[in-house]
């Protein structure tokens, strides 16, 4: 957490004492004593004398002033506090150098193309989609090992030698990386002596997605899934004692009975095999049908399936769905909580890397060029605009500078006292940075149409002045939705017809009208601008269209050869038209920007998924390949079978389920999701059935044989791998998905914009800056696009508008920290604000009770008050965040904050005077 | 809201003005001029001149003392307020008696006898399941209607008329009874006339469960759904978008290919039947079977149904439930606040009844007297020391009265201003007697054992003692528990071995053996006490096995004939004794008991499902009946196809589905659940199936006739009836359900006992007659049930105990309002306690900024101080409720929020300093 960065430049201000404002000292030196601390404690066993030496050197050849280096290094900070990084690197220039390279966008995406390559290459080896020779796809996976050989020992160079060797994750790339080699060379020796040989090591592939120092994420969510397994463990062993309590009482009730499942197979007279109906049960995989027989000979046995279905299948999965959920949040917010305290420990060593001394004596703080400069390097995609507007906000009170005691407009009109409730205004405007940067803001310049300055002549006649009216007005829009709809119906009816072929062109040409006439109207560069994602969909979506259409055509009209391909896109891509309509709803157009939004933490979960199911993919490939075949050939007599004597008149080879088979990674992940899916899947894998030719002697025996499905094929053992599966991905990840979904959710619905986002919109306002929200009366969330047509019609030629306008773009969260710290926020200030900061002793002295006798020191109070203050600021925040309307509850809440500062500066002077008096 | 009760009395607190204490003044003056504005703003039309002069003799005849008459209301008051009812009743003596008469516990459960009656008619009725002559069924209807009538016009005596024919439910009730009538006479007549009839009235049979005043949970849970409803239709619009896409690009996709199903009919060529499978695979039920075709053809179109899984099943899905349960728990919030504050409201009514002023001009209080008569009244069942204990924590600082300025410990060093901060306790401890009286507590009476007094010598002795030990020491639990696991191994083996079958008799005699040895050693009142759950569940079905084991072999013996249904019930009883194993594991027992504490709150919901199965199973009958018939002989021909040549050889019956039909009520609910738990939905409705004689022509025609189920055998658009349950059903009330069990589950997770529960408990303790708590280290919730052995143990004759003890039953709720107010509790506090007190005019004027300069009113500073701590301490409340270890960091609080009343109190002296120096 704590990061390499010698302390001594944090020092001078600790002996920078001003006897005007004690208690903002006392806080800081508190504040910096626990930095200090905490890195003492950290980095004790780091602190080599080469880079003391190197640090001694430093702080010696500047006085006050800011190096190159040095923004290197503050830089490294700001970006690791942005993205949350907490990698201990080495603080050296050259270490600093090497990690800025490290961090490189395009490194990074190397290293992922060469992870994917390597998990890829499951499609070419035995047993192969695309058949490879071994040694091309060994050589390949050479490269890869090579690749990540490189990677880890550029990380090594970055970090100090004892952090390397003792982080768990570089030892198991390492040991993975070793295990690999170990299994290649086996492999090709056994390949080449011909005999028999298995991958093994390719299950270990994907925890190197997992161990790179990019998967965070990833890392992050097996590890709440790990805290979470103690909790799920003992709710699933009272579920699994549920079920085993109900079987026994199944057998009992209904061994005797001489039952017959509709195969004719003996019902429910095997434990085990109870047992295993009834957990499918659960998964209402085999509802009805496990129930039918003893419900036909009596409607009592109903009941018992009732009771059995309400119990476990609604009540402890919801109780699964709790539990995983609840520990999984908990975890999660704990990290998040570290994080956070992170962030901050990082952009306070920023601030330490960068901060002057205005005046001798006076407090460290940071000039506006250093930190124009630093913006510079951290964001480099920022524009100038964008830089000023959050120096703006960071600046509040326009000092040119950022740190000391900042007199903000708050208590301005008490001079000496109120420093208390500001005195970390200034380091706190430096650290928000981190999380400012992370807001994406739009930035729109109004430029004027091209072609006013082109043929200014044409374009401002009354025909094109029109035109534009035209364009702007509400029913154009309407028009054209009802063309999408016309052109639904038309697709949905027989394209053979050649009327209906033929309107496909008119439906085109309307389209690219569309699109042309607003480009004519709308500037083209705001109308392709980078975040108009329904501009650029609806574009790209009709100009495919049209070019599949005329290809399509003209391999019609030449040869009278349609290829199958084309036309399929050219399908996909008319279907594809009609989400316009959903755009053009602003209620949909809400959930979908909703849902969109919360699209990157999705993708971590799609990540995880991933990895299971590559894990249970090379292990079901090595367990079933080539067990059940399918075969394109119809007149095939194997195919009845599926290429295996065993499934003869199966269920599973009567329902044509022969291409669900592990002989290659595509099929077998498209089975792993049937299996997620849960729906028949006691099918695919195991059921009783008396039309197995080989099991007609089951008549006599109680105990049957297995039917159909991958237990057959195999062994009955068959069944851990299935049943393990499920448990896996089933109860626990779709769980935690769904868990996920629902919290990020009502997040959307409950908390508003954050404080910083809010401040960052009032200076936008202030600055007369902001592009008109429209008014949203959707009550879902307030859809944070704006329209095509609002946006632009601010920009018509008829407008007279700032060339400059922002806008934040309220929800969108650049990273998935962002939206879990977004998340978290009401339960996380508490400890990072308020409790840290007052120190244990004094606070358990106030709870003497002769206290309220005496009166106490001045500087107590006023420390109490302090306390007070800003337990009341946090606990007000999580009230907030409970709230419905946030930003009418939040404005209410900075005037009653006012008032309170008010007071308590108040009380403080009131104090003071009792004091003076005394 | 506000209840009709004469507001004279309370018009005296507010004359009568005390000087010393300004503040309490004004606020008890706000407070009480609220209540009065309402009462006269509801009221106005109410005030009859009868009423009115009934009144004015009553305050006149009385000088401050409390009348009989008055105790009847108080008491009314103070349970309408405990069970949160909300009936704006007459006032008059009379209508309080009836009032009284009508809450009765005896006539609610007569009414709902009599609801369950005319629900279960339905099994007598035609398509009956036990058939009775039509006059029978009519006549116990009519005697429902009477009884249903009565009930209406006994409490319309007890409210005012105007309020009567106001009110939607009796309305609702009136309406239904007439129409029932009505039906009942053409029903009647027609039949007479042997014409066809319907009896369509039996719809609105459930309607009566909802409108009758007892239903206010259900009527809640509706109307939360209703109001639901606008932002879940949204989304399910949305929903529908998009499978209507993704089935037109199925359509475009597939039609065309020629792909036949694996009944041989033509795959996805029609749009309407592709709409209706794909909305099928979103419940999963057909899930690989539907893309089995097109998988076969090209591996490519796995990647079409894998996307619309993912789309609609998984994230539409969570976006439902997201959806729904906030909206439901948006709309329950709000209710549960309106409740507690017209809670609020009641109690201080019934302050007002029975309040007398001690001094002259001082503040208005109730004496220990009045209360102990009215909670004597509220609560016959309490014992007197449960009585003292409530008192003890209402009247906490020892006054014997409750009211007035009590002078709590909080502030007694400061006498003049501190006031303030204490100003409502009196009330407040009177307010909260409602929630008081909610508690469970559990008085535990040290008896010695009746063995004790009738031989002493022989118990006393060292074989008894040595006895005693053995008892209670761990080793014996963990051999029955051993005996328990070696049982279920006997269960499971085959009973028809003479061994297994006497080793029962040695089971039996076993868990006989241990009963009667925990009854020699503990003492038996305790050991069967009203909350040991587990001693009665084992004690009971010991010896249910014993005495149908006897009765078995007695048959057995007898005649060889052994009665099924005995040795079914036998069997049962064997399994349910293997469910005491999970008693005795702790973390087992702490999930069950959360479980059946959240019990009843799931009780409503099976309220609500029963309605919506019956009004289905209603209209299924009418429309379905007899078109599926079963038959309990094998031999009939007709079994083969249900009794309808349309559904021969169709999937439904081959499956045997005949039994899933409506000919009766419990089949019609059986099949509702069937369809419930979704899978093979679409087998029983509707299925295309080239096994259907009838439909062999299809080969050629593209659109296939409908196959199998209920829209064979009656028409299409039998359809809508299964899809709109299933919307109704699955989406929505699955979806709530889900929503409070998991809301329910965080509760228990996250909150801890609530404050009143905690200051009973502090007071239990201060009294040093708590129960010693045994230290539980589960941390899944705090098992709430003292197990047997531990509770009993300290009763053994070696301790040393007080002769009565209390325990706080910590989280059983008596109702599930109380459950609700829990869940919500964070949330509701805000609006209630200080948002309203403060007057918003007053509130403004000092978001002045001018205020900082001028000192403002000792009395503005102090009101505002009291609104900063009313604020912090909701706030804090709102935090307290998010943190996990709540015990701990409440007794942090409190020290916390005495040092800060501290401070305010000082900040107001010294403010008083100020002003007096000027």
């Amino acid at each position: 957490m704590a990061l390499l960065r010698p302390t001594r430049p944090l020092l001078p201000i600790i002996n920078g004492s001003e006897p005007k404002c004690r208690n903002q000292r006392r806080k800081t030196k508190t504040f910096l004593t626990r930095l200090q601390e905490k890195e003492f404690r950290t980095e004790g066993v780091l602190q080599k004398p080469k880079r003391r030496e190197h640090e001694h050197t430093h702080t010696h050849t500047r006085a006050w002033s800011v190096h190159f280096q040095d923004f290197d290094l503050a830089t490294i900070y700001v970006s690791d506090a942005q993205y949350n990084r907490n990698i201990f690197f080495d603080t050296s220039p050259q270490a600093v150098r090497l990690y800025l390279l490290y961090n490189h966008w395009a490194l990074k995406i190397l290293l992922y193309f060469f992870i994917l390559v390597n998990l890829s290459l499951a499609i070419f080896e035995e047993p192969a989609l695309v058949s490879l020779p071994t040694w091309a796809t060994m050589l390949v996976e050479l490269l890869c090992l090579l690749v990540f050989t490189i990677r880890l020992v550029h990380y090594a160079k970055v970090i100090p030698r004892e952090k390397f060797w003792k982080d768990p994750k570089n030892i198991c790339i390492i040991v993975v990386l070793l295990l690999t080699l170990i299994d290649m060379i086996i492999y090709g020796a056994l390949k080449a002596a011909n005999l028999y040989s298995v991958r093994w090591s390719r299950v270990l592939r994907p925890l190197l997605l997992i161990n790179v120092t990019e998967g965070r994420q990833l890392r992050r969510a097996f590890r709440s899934i790990r805290n979470a397994l103690p909790e799920v463990s003992s709710v699933f062993v009272l579920f699994i004692f549920s079920v085993l309590m109900f079987s026994l009482m199944a057998l009992k009730l209904l061994s005797k009975r001489g039952l017959k499942t509709i195969e004719g197979a003996s019902y429910f007279t095997n434990y085990l095999e109870i047992v295993f109906e009834l957990y499918v049960l659960v998964t209402t995989a085999n509802s009805p049908d496990v129930m039918m027989p003893a419900y036909n000979a009596n409607s009592i046995f109903a009941l018992f399936f009732i009771l059995y279905i309400l119990v476990n299948t609604y009540i402890f999965m919801s109780v699964f769905l709790a539990v995983v959920f609840n520990n999984y949040k908990k975890h999660l917010k704990e990290e998040i909580r570290q994080l956070v305290r992170a962030k901050r420990h990082k952009m306070a060593r920023a601030f330490g890397v960068l901060q002057e001394q205005r005046e001798e004596g006076g407090p460290p703080v940071v000039s506006h060029e250093n930190w124009n400069k630093l913006v510079q390097r951290a964001r480099p995609d920022i524009s100038n605009a964008h830089r000023e507007l959050l120096w703006r906000v960071c600046d509040d009170s326009n000092q040119s500078f950022i740190g000391g005691s900042g007199t903000g407009p708050n208590c301005t009109f008490i001079n000496t006292e109120t420093s208390v409730v500001v005195v970390e205004t200034g380091k706190v405007s430096f650290v928000q940075l981190a999380d400012l940067l992370n807001i994406e803001v739009i930035t729109l310049k109004s430029r004027p149409h091209p072609l006013q300055s082109l043929i200014p002549s044409f374009y401002e006649s009354r025909l094109s002045r029109l035109l534009c009216r035209v364009v702007q007005h509400r029913g154009f829009v309407i028009t054209f939705d009802l063309i999408i709809l016309v052109n639904a119906v038309f697709i949905g009816l027989d394209e053979e017809n050649p009327l209906i072929s033929n309107s496909e062109w008119v439906f085109l040409a309307l389209y690219i009208l569309e699109i042309l006439l607003k480009l004519y109207v709308f500037e083209p560069r705001a109308f392709f601008s980078k975040h108009s994602f329904w501009n650029w969909f609806d574009t790209i979506v009709v100009i495919s269209a049209l070019i599949a259409t005329i290809i399509n055509s003209a391999l019609k009209s030449s040869g009278g050869y349609t290829s199958r391909q084309v036309l399929d896109i050219v399908f996909i891509l008319r279907v594809l038209r009609l989400i316009r309509v959903v755009d053009r709803i602003k209620r949909f157009r809400a959930i979908i920007n909703t849902l969109i939004r919360i699209g990157p933490a999705i993708l971590t979960f799609g990540q995880l998924i991933l990895v299971v199911y590559y894990i249970f993919a090379m292990v079901g490939m090595e367990l079933f390949k080539n067990k059940v075949k399918f075969y394109e050939d119809v007149s095939n007599p194997e195919k009845a079978y599926c290429g295996n004597l065993l499934l003869k008149g199966s269920t599973f080879a009567q329902l044509n389920y022969c291409k669900n088979n592990f002989n290659n990674v595509v099929s077998s992940f498209i089975l792993l999701l049937e299996l997620t899916v849960v729906n028949q899947w006691h099918d695919i894998l195991y059921k009783i059935s008396y039309l197995n030719p080989f099991s007609s002697f089951n008549f006599l025996n109680p105990i049957p044989l297995l039917g159909t499905g991958f237990a057959t094929v195999t062994h009955k053992s068959a069944l851990i791998f299935f049943v393990l599966f499920h448990v896996m991905v089933v109860i626990i990840i779709i769980n935690i998905f769904v868990a996920f979904v629902l919290e990020a959710f009502f997040v959307e619905y409950s908390v508003g914009k954050g404080d910083l986002q809010t401040s960052l919109e009032r200076k936008i306002e202030e600055l007369e800056l902001a592009v008109a929200q429209e008014k949203l009366e959707d009550n879902l969330v307030n859809a944070m696009e704006t329209t095509d047509n609002d946006l632009s019609s601010g920009q018509s030629p008829t407008a007279n508008l700032p060339s400059l306008l922002f806008k934040v773009s309220s929800k969108r969260y650049r990273t998935v920290d962002a939206l879990l710290q977004r998340m978290f926020e009401a339960d996380l200030d508490p400890e990072d604000f308020a409790e840290n900061d007052i120190p244990e002793d004094q606070a358990g002295n106030f709870a003497n009770p002769t206290f309220g006798v005496s009166m106490p020191s001045k500087a107590r109070i006023l420390h109490v008050l302090e306390v007070f203050l800003s337990h009341d600021n946090v606990a007000f925040k999580a009230l907030l965040a409970r709230q419905r309307s946030p930003i009418k509850t939040r404005r209410s809440f900075t005037v009653k904050h006012t008032r309170r500062i008010l007071l308590v500066c108040q009380c403080g002077t009131a104090l003071k005077t009792i004091q003076d008096k005394r």
